[in-house]
């Protein structure tokens, strides 16, 4: 079953398109967590038990566990195992916005398809289609592009409106657009080659969903930006979801697991993932 | 000492613009090495001690280190210490092409500066300052922001011709021109703020180094694409210098790594860096 059929079936099966964000911060977690001697993935077990039955995805993202060293990712890897253990038919992305000349992704490639064997990855696009397809080629995985990214500095480049021609054979650019609805084209043309690819676009650009949207019915994205960076949930389903009420992962971290401070954290974070489950759901209904 | 000096002093001192990138894969290691217990720093230790004295840095790829899993990347930190205690005059940049969103680029900069060490680290510029910013707060490294790369696919999103205004606020773009000289200009920019920048400009692309360079007399740009890559190490040297005969840090990892795949490895990669330095310096005076 490959990364797409995959979320389908828990996307059904949990009713759910909420994603949470497995994303610890040694400096915010509960201090009983801090005592044990793998705190990162103590803290994502625990989470991770009590929201299994509201989520369509787990999300990690590498960077988290990189700060830690050797020891972070070797909790990476075993919160992985512990979700493809336990809960099989959830898929695990890991959040890694890697992308290099193609040798190069090749070994990025390895990092998160074999050593931790998750089921989708992001990448960034900057430096253009052969440095993606080195992940591309792995059919049975998701490939999660950024095109519109949920930070303020997104528009920095993003937002940019292109003009004239492009690369060295010129190609016209019929109308004069931002950049990331250039890179959302390509996205859509790089998903014909093996059905694999999805995008980023952040919540906290609702507008630009929209646009998004209307190039692509039926492509997922992938949407952070709910919760701690304020974006609009409202606006997101109301512009983002497909004609099957789907079509979108909704990733909720810091505003899940951090709900609570205390011994009861992995309680609250499963009444905020309820919440925000269910809230989604309205929209679907 | 920050970055930019410790660049200076060994550029003099060894008389040097060339970089040596520890990119070990497994499939290319010599047999022999192969069977070591730590293959991977086995193999850079033996590179490190034979080129110590003809290069300005060493730069190291995680990508290649990741993919052997958390094994990687423990030799990944020995290698980077090896340098620190052996060699302490020779920067050691992390090629890691990393960025997020402003909280996880934090985590990213952890994992370069406070759990490897290293002096400096590449970053990709899709995601705007604020994923940059993270990484430009310390002062003492060198922030290597890529802005035309050297790999064929650079022409997809990096050559895209700009024109009209761009972004919530708009502003005027005063004439049409490549993404990638509209980054340049930001990484100039971003630059005034700790004069701690440097820029990816790959050899494979003479004509836009050269009009970059034009709009910088004195920034550093790490150069990639010299060797396996075919880049044009003459044009590289003749557009890309500073007035003081400097200015470039040009990367050369395969052709110099893999020259044999032989017990005479490390002798046979001396050879070749001797070769590229020289005819490197040919220019220089």
């Amino acid at each position: 079953m490959n990364f797409q059929q995959k979320l389908q079936e828990i996307v059904k099966k949990n009713n759910s398109l909420l994603c949470v964000g497995l994303d610890p911060d040694l400096s915010k977690l509960p201090p009983h967590i801090l005592k044990l001697d793998e705190p990162l993935f103590e803290f994502n077990k625990a989470i991770i038990d009590e929201t299994k039955d509201l989520v369509c995805a787990f999300k990690a993202n590498s960077a988290f566990y990189e700060a830690e060293g050797v020891r972070g990712i070797e909790q990476l890897k075993k919160t992985i195992q512990y979700v493809q253990k336990q809960y099989p038919e959830i898929p695990v992305i890991l959040d890694a916005k890697r992308a290099d000349i193609g040798n190069t992704s090749e070994q990025y490639a390895k990092y998160a398809f074999y050593f931790l064997g998750v089921d989708a990855i992001t990448v960034n696009p900057y430096l253009g289609f052969d440095s993606i397809e080195p992940f591309l080629k792995r059919k049975d995985k998701g490939i999660i592009i950024l095109c519109k990214t949920s930070n303020p500095g997104s528009s920095d480049f993003q937002d940019i409106h292109l003009g004239g021609v492009s690369g060295r054979i010129p190609r016209e650019i019929s109308s004069p657009e931002p950049l990331y609805m250039f890179v959302a084209k390509k996205n859509i043309e790089w998903n014909t080659i093996y059905g694999n690819c999805l995008m980023v676009v952040g919540a906290t650009y609702p507008e630009e969903l929209k646009k998004i949207r209307e190039l692509t019915p039926d492509m997922t994205f992938l949407v952070p930006g709910i919760g701690s960076q304020g974006g609009n949930l409202e606006q997101t389903l109301k512009f983002g979801l497909t004609e099957e009420k789907s079509g979108l992962i909704i990733n909720v971290g810091r505003a899940i697991i951090y709900a609570s401070n205390g011994n009861d954290f992995s309680q609250k974070a499963k009444e905020e993932a309820i919440k925000l489950r269910d809230l989604i759901n309205q929209f679907r209904n």
